[in-house]
């Protein structure tokens, strides 16, 4: 899945599975079908591990960390599968899928938003509490989000599975989100 | 150029140039090679731009606010070619080009490369004179430009052209830059 939607054979998903093509289509109509069954998989992994610490106790601000941490984390395991996902964005928006990829297309599409919501949520709170500075919740979190996924470009997957994601890197980031470039003069 | 690299014909670029498909080929050898002149112009374009604002006068923080807009502005105007920039960018770490391309593909790295540096320069120069936090340049200008780049995906092109991308989304997104999520008490 490294090479991207069109160059991924069945075979390589097989083995990646560790699974027969045979029995692959015995699941699954065909390989756009597969694609969109583990990447609904891979979400609702990703939407419950966000939504468990969105409404854990704890202060907004120690959540959101979290939150950012635990993404980081899953764009480490996820990200060829993130990689894949995003032409199959492409697809969605485009148009080039069968009624009933479109439908889970579309579940894929409100599984994301609800992600971005979770982040949203917690947001919304911390700026009620004071902790965060009053911003358009939506805003912030797409561009967060964004800023975080656009590690998959520079980031390479072979290192952080070599070495684990340096924490160095992921406090630069979070201290980035969290403080801004300014520095603040108190 | 707005469905993709694999997805867009010679005569779509051909009428989007306003240009004989003969024509192109006069001046370049494939699909490949044309997008690949395409994609340097625009990159040249780009470094010059933001090369102009930092080397101008004014405070460092100033300078980055224009730097910033003017990349939000490139995206509006570039974003179909941004998005075919990112598969050849695939393209190039998976292998699947001539030598020829290869060398292309180098040039365009370099100058992305270079891009990033003219960001990380004015915001080292911001931090020696006070008025940015001390952190990596490297890393903030990376999710910097990351979070613009990803508007290319919720931020509709179709809207910006109608519109003009409207000055309350880009003053939160550098507010979120410049100041962060965290209230500051002072």
């Amino acid at each position: 899945m490294e090479r991207g939607y069109a160059a991924t054979s069945l075979d390589t998903v097989a083995e990646f599975l560790g699974a027969t093509k045979g029995r692959i289509y015995y699941y699954y109509k065909s390989k756009a079908d597969l694609f969109f069954g583990v990447h609904r998989e891979a979400n609702l992994l990703s939407l419950r591990t966000v939504e468990t610490i969105a409404n854990s106790p704890g202060m907004p601000t120690e959540r959101l960390r979290r939150m950012i941490l635990a993404h980081i984390e899953l764009l480490g395991s996820h990200s060829p599968l993130l990689r894949v996902a995003q032409q199959a964005l492409d697809m969605h928006i485009y148009g080039s899928t069968t009624p009933d990829q479109r439908k889970l297309l579309d579940a894929l599409v409100t599984m994301r938003d609800e992600y971005e919501r979770c982040f949203a949520g917690v947001l919304s709170e911390g700026t009620k509490s004071g902790e965060f500075r009053p911003c358009d919740p939506a805003i912030a979190i797409k561009t967060l989000l964004g800023g975080l996924n656009w590690m998959t470009t520079w980031y390479r997957p072979g290192h952080a599975r070599e070495s684990g994601l340096p924490k160095r890197v992921t406090s630069e980031i979070v201290d980035f989100f969290f403080h801004g470039l300014v520095l603040r003069r108190d």
